[in-house]
């Protein structure tokens, strides 16, 4: 286990208890987010941190999957606002902590953010594909 | 580096060269290919090469990150069909090379695809945001 996927862990349970402190703890200060989708960015721990606790909804997240090397993590979210369901998929790099040094030193320094949304199939494939 | 990562790396190599051998042999035979945002399924080796091969347009493929640790890998991908750009995220599952025997034996035996489209910033937040 890397110390960077513990720093996720991290940051996704404090997300979700909306502990925005032990949440700013696992970011680096010079944290840069980027939305590729919207082609937006936000740089910085405080205005990142700011987003968040001013995100709207009554949101939940749930972690389906995480995979992480050292210096890279990514997660797979299920993400609730209210009725709607959404999948949330984020790059994370950062620092591990150095062996033999106290863990849980490990800072996020960059997340990317993926939200994908449904869509129907496009046509003359459904020889091959079933439907779930 | 695991196997499984060097397994995905020629996944992808051979799908943007249309070498179809090449690219069935990275895949267990029972592999199961998910698209979540359609609720697809394709189940086998045979039906996921013939939907790969008979895929429209002529898209090409670039690896922009790859991430591992053993038995899973995650791809981000630059995705173009002709003039048209996506992003693609892929989560593999499978085996990796058992140690002490030689490398390449290693097969994908899950593949989950989410594709994310382009789409206008909620307004809101744009005192945090950058465009780019």
């Amino acid at each position: 286990m890397t110390d960077l996927r513990k720093t996720v862990e991290r940051f996704w349970a404090a997300a979700e208890a909306r502990d925005w402190d032990a949440f700013a703890g696992t970011l680096a200060e010079d944290v840069v987010y980027t939305l590729p989708q919207t082609r937006e960015q936000i740089s910085g721990r405080e205005r990142y941190v700011q987003f968040n606790r001013e995100y709207p909804g009554d949101w939940h997240l749930r972690v389906e999957r995480i995979v992480a090397e050292p210096g890279q993590v990514v997660t797979w979210l299920h993400f609730t606002v209210g009725l709607e369901e959404m999948y949330g998929i984020s790059f994370f790099t950062g620092t591990d902590t150095p062996s033999g040094t106290d863990t849980g030193t490990g800072r996020i320094t960059s997340i990317t953010d993926f939200w994908p949304e449904p869509y129907e199939p496009p046509a003359g494939r459904d020889h091959l594909t079933e439907r779930y």
